[in-house]
């Protein structure tokens, strides 16, 4: 999966770079790891935030961290770092077993198409090929990205119409919907 | 739901009170408002722990933040403040329409029994009695606490054996797995 900081939306629908909320990485990659995702790209532009992410993933996988919970270091150790979408893309296209370049599926709470259902898309997980989830933070993926995107997943809902889950939530909510078992 | 922060274990399964994580605030509240949780009980003995979540609560639903982000105010709004758990138990039966004490069901990443299962709890939820939800912070809910349930609930399982969600995450599995919709 890649959690994208650039170009996403702030709530006056501009285009932004976000910061990175360290909470983010631990919650994403602790519920990662729980659910068997191969790889957690964080997507920033940013150097200094780039600094900020390497540092807080050695503090856990080398650092002081790693020895006071090791739990925490196999976790973080599933998260890479790209500056752009595409450069997530080609990374895997080279990694993953199949050398094929994966299908993108964005997740929108503002879109309304519902393109993808959550029974299909944990149909095309079996198929053997590469899949990339695609969460934005802030309030959201920009126009851009969700219009290149293979695939728009449905939104997760709940019970009533309020629906602001942070993107903590919605990746293990997503996780669990698709590669989760209930025996 | 409740939110337990005293009797909880730490790493070296001492009890412990554990401090209020500001996120937790934020990220279960607006899970519990996506999927019609009543209430979100945060359960501290610690004076200085019940000030700092009623400055949380005050900024988002009556101070700046609630004209800054009107969304966040109506997730806030569900939180109150209780000393024990015996505390959200006496004052849901007396605020709960049926006038009826909840049956506690506890969490536990831990625990071996599989007293629960989601979709009987999904079954029970209609009945119309209510419901209690217990999560633990740090490392899980103290035995006395699981002892003293009405029910176990079945542990979240991902893909494989590595399972160490943070209770921001888990929290937001089980209400989708109670109450969220795939339609």
């Amino acid at each position: 999966m890649a959690l994208v900081h650039y170009p996403v939306l702030n709530k006056n629908n501009d285009i932004i770079a976000s910061a990175v909320t360290n909470l983010d990485l631990h919650d994403i990659s602790r519920a990662a790891k729980t659910y068997g995702v191969k790889s957690v790209y964080v997507v920033t532009p940013l150097k200094d935030q780039i600094v900020l992410v390497e540092k807080v993933i050695f503090h856990w996988t080398g650092g002081l961290g790693s020895s006071y919970n090791p739990k925490r270091r196999q976790a973080l150790e599933l998260i890479n770092i790209q500056e752009t979408l595409e450069g997530v893309v080609n990374a895997i296209g080279k990694s993953s077993e199949s050398q094929k370049t994966p299908k993108t599926v964005v997740t929108s709470a503002r879109h309304g198409q519902s393109n993808l259902r959550f029974c299909k898309f944990r149909e095309l997980l079996k198929d053997g090929n590469p899949y990339l989830l695609v969460l934005g933070t802030a309030w959201g993926l920009a126009e851009s990205i969700l219009d290149g995107a293979d695939y728009v997943l449905d939104a997760v809902k709940g019970d009533c119409s309020y629906n602001h889950l942070s993107v903590r939530s919605a990746a293990a909510i997503i996780f669990d919907r698709l590669l989760g078992r209930d025996d």
